[in-house]
């Protein structure tokens, strides 16, 4: 074998991966474009596009050619020869490769058609409240999953497999542990809230704000964050969202509510938090499949320190709540930036995830997480999944849903068979303030820089630290080599106590 | 071979072609979303995605595995079993296929990034007014055509085969023909008008026209036109165009000048004329190369006559002009149908083509036309291109540009390698003066139902007549059958004559 030889398959190899992640790159678009804006009666016709590219791109990362190619490269003395990145597009890609081929194409057709059939059922048996009519699907995902990791094979856990797809390296017995340090200081806090005489007045933020004037400010900030509309736009959506074409062009959408300020704002700042990550990816990336974030976890890290850390925190408030006044005149004269603070901080637990606030959030993740783990475990039936969501709730929140459309049925995640997804957003939480806690010891006073409206030197920092190396650092090294540690939920713990406390005066 | 064999290798054959129309439909897509608002820094990476399924379309397109279908099909006694409209895939198939396998790959390519490049030296040329700066890019165009004429074949002049790419069947001899009887009357009719004293008054044109206003203008008029906003979208762009994704998704754009009441309308109605045409395709069509427009020359009619013969007539301002002063309150008070109407028609020699009236456009063409045909026979050499030009306009249209750029430099085509397709805007012209000429016999009285805003029922008798048919017609099929006569000009003629005479008195 001559270096000439290597050298040039391994550009072959790259050129191979590139085509991937361009049908990767239309499919995308053709997502946002059906979420923003194409016509209705086209969308039976695009939805067979998209199933004719993602057919091709699964083609492709199943082929003998990918498989040979992989091979060739994992092969000793090749792979010594390759640089960190190229090491790590074939860690990645062998992983991945196997754990496709692992799957008799049949069976995952049929599963395909299953959830497609799945998530029409959802949305019905959501709307009416109907749990049996949506049981009998979710039994059969729940019974493929099953069947999925018994051909993956697990370690541990049967349910590690499912979080694993994920956020690599997450197991039970670490969840276990952060959740149960978490819950164990999260629900004594809220009993505290609850009880503290200090709440924060709200009753300004009922009020009419002109949609117009919402998106001017969602657009103010989003530029403050540093956000490249060079390289992204804003659009309008009912289910908001992030969407990484390519460094250059990730787009971000938010919804406007009439009747809430805060809705677009923190919309706009979480999916902006997704897109600062996307947006600066290395160039060394770019056509490779690292070239996006490492984990869903770390990825909402970042959406969620960008919300909550920088949105919700008081130094925000004191350098931004003058241009808010500004930008509603009259309808928060007699207001201040401390009010404002605190109302966006309200806690109030809720029936649903999605409105949650920054303390209770973390509870409505830790009774789905549970529940999925018994599920694979055996230990809970779908049948039983509406009273043991309720008595979770219960414990947890201190309240119940009516319901089950407000109660189990109300997140699509289950239909669509993405079990193992929930964790990622109390992850988020965690890492994000681990995260926050380095930043501050290295960057010096971030409440300084937050209040002078500097947040410009907040990116550069994450980007140096964490989104620079998209996918070839997985999301265990990137934790470690950032904060010095593994994941660690005291800083979540720690963060939230403090800011309650002050904002209770508990 | 039984029965059951062709009929199951007919269906992989439609799957194949549904593939490759997916394909088209993200290409479609992509481009449409570059043109009207893609994040500049991510249009490097886009272009390669193009790239990527381009080849791949055009890899499908000349495969072993698409001959050995064409060849399958055409065989004589499978052929019989075939339907009208799949007889027609194959032969449209066939006639492609052998087309794009007499060019050498290598040659293809060759051009490829010949026609890229030049069309960036175009842009600087034309800003430059720098022809002898382009001179070399379209001396090697022209030649490569040339070879391309050689490889494909011809009958009669070598401009046949070029003709033919846009509008199957055309030729020398019939535009020789048609052109020569539209220049004899058109020329002296233009020298009429310029000599008549009723010219009409065009001074309330000139005023500022608030931009949402004027959309919401075009898109009342979009909708009495029967453009299916379920299947459509209207977005605006520097140039305005309609692209048909599927039946379902026929996106339009247009471009608001603020000082000009007629620039966008009118744009409007032109796309929303080509809109109509592909929202109204046959569903049987749908997933197969059958499914767009017949020719640029028929596309063009359907433009030209709600533009024009709809959006330029006296019953359509006597039934919309009250609609358009109420949308302007105070700019037109004074101002009645019958001088709006007149305004509109205002004739002027012009030098640019894209701004010409209804008269004199087809003067710009018959320019272009006899360069190309000069160009293809060898009787014109490229370096004479400015001199050949700047005469034909001086003779035509009794004006001369002062440099190239509004010269022979301010049409993109060329620089593309687009020969042949110039006519078809005159042939649209012609095509719809003798479509309306039937549609007047047929559906009576055409201008009561204009005067009426009753423009469905002229729709329908379109989608009835032509649009249905999509390219399971041929041009000529289409304007027999319509018509009862192949291409006739002087329905143009007549046309022309009749409503310039009446609005000049002469």
């Amino acid at each position: 074998m001559t270096t000439a030889n290597w050298e040039s398959k391994l550009k072959e190899f790259k050129q191979y991966l590139k085509k991937m992640k361009s049908y990767e790159e239309a499919i995308s678009l053709i997502y946002w474009d059906m979420r923003t804006g194409a016509p209705r009666k086209g969308l039976a016709s695009r939805s067979e596009v998209v199933g004719e590219l993602s057919a091709e791109q699964f083609r492709m990362s199943v082929s003998d050619e990918m498989g040979d190619y992989l091979h060739y490269f994992s092969q000793p003395e090749i792979y010594g020869k390759l640089g960190r990145i190229e090491r790590r597009i074939v860690n990645e890609g062998l992983r991945d490769y196997e754990r496709s081929k692992k799957i008799p194409p049949a069976l995952y057709q049929e599963y395909v058609v299953l959830t497609s059939k799945s998530e029409a059922a959802w949305e019905d048996a959501k709307h009416s409240g109907d749990f049996p009519g949506f049981q009998p699907y979710l039994e059969k995902i729940v019974e493929f999953n099953k069947q999925f990791i018994e051909l993956w094979g697990y370690e541990g856990h049967k349910y590690n497999t499912l979080l694993d797809l994920y956020e690599p390296g997450m197991t039970v017995a670490k969840l276990d542990e952060v959740f149960g340090a978490l819950r164990e200081k999260v629900v004594p806090l809220l009993g505290a809230i609850e009880a503290s005489s200090h709440k924060p007045d709200t009753s300004f933020l009922k009020q009419t704000f002109d949609v117009e004037k919402q998106k001017a400010f969602s657009l103010y900030i989003l530029k403050q964050m540093g956000y490249d509309f060079e390289a992204g736009r804003l659009d309008e959506t009912v289910h908001p969202f992030a969407t990484g074409l390519n460094p250059g062009d990730v787009r971000i959408t938010t919804r406007y509510l009439k009747d809430d300020v805060n809705s677009a704002l923190f919309g706009t700042i979480h999916e902006g938090g997704h897109a600062l990550y996307e947006q600066n990816l290395s160039e060394e990336l770019i056509g490779t499949p690292l070239c996006t974030g490492t984990s869903m976890g770390i990825h909402e890290s970042q959406s969620r320190f960008w919300e909550n850390m920088v949105g919700r925190s008081r130094p925000f408030w004191s350098r931004y709540f003058g241009d808010l006044q500004r930008n509603y005149p009259g309808q928060f004269d007699s207001v201040t930036a401390e009010q404002f603070y605190r109302a966006t901080n309200e806690v109030k637990p809720s029936l649903i995830r999605i409105e949650a606030d920054e303390l209770t959030y973390n509870l409505h993740i830790m009774v789905r997480y549970e529940i999925e783990k018994g599920l694979f475990s055996g230990d809970i039936r779908v049948a039983d999944l509406p009273e043991v969501w309720n008595a979770k709730y219960r414990d947890y929140l201190g309240i119940e849903p009516s319901n089950n459309g407000d109660g189990v049925l109300q997140d699509v995640h289950w239909s669509g068979g993405s079990f193992g997804y929930f964790p990622s957003y109390a992850l988020g939480n965690m890492y994000a303030a681990q995260i926050a806690n380095t930043m501050r010891k290295e960057l010096g006073d971030v409440d300084g820089l937050i209040a002078n409206g500097e947040l410009l030197p907040i990116k550069a920092w994450l980007t140096e630290k964490i989104y620079q190396y998209g996918k070839s650092l997985n999301p265990t090294e990137i934790i470690t080599s950032v904060t010095g540690e593994e994941l660690n939920p005291e800083y979540l713990v720690k963060y939230l106590t403090e800011k309650y406390a002050d904002i209770y005066k508990l």
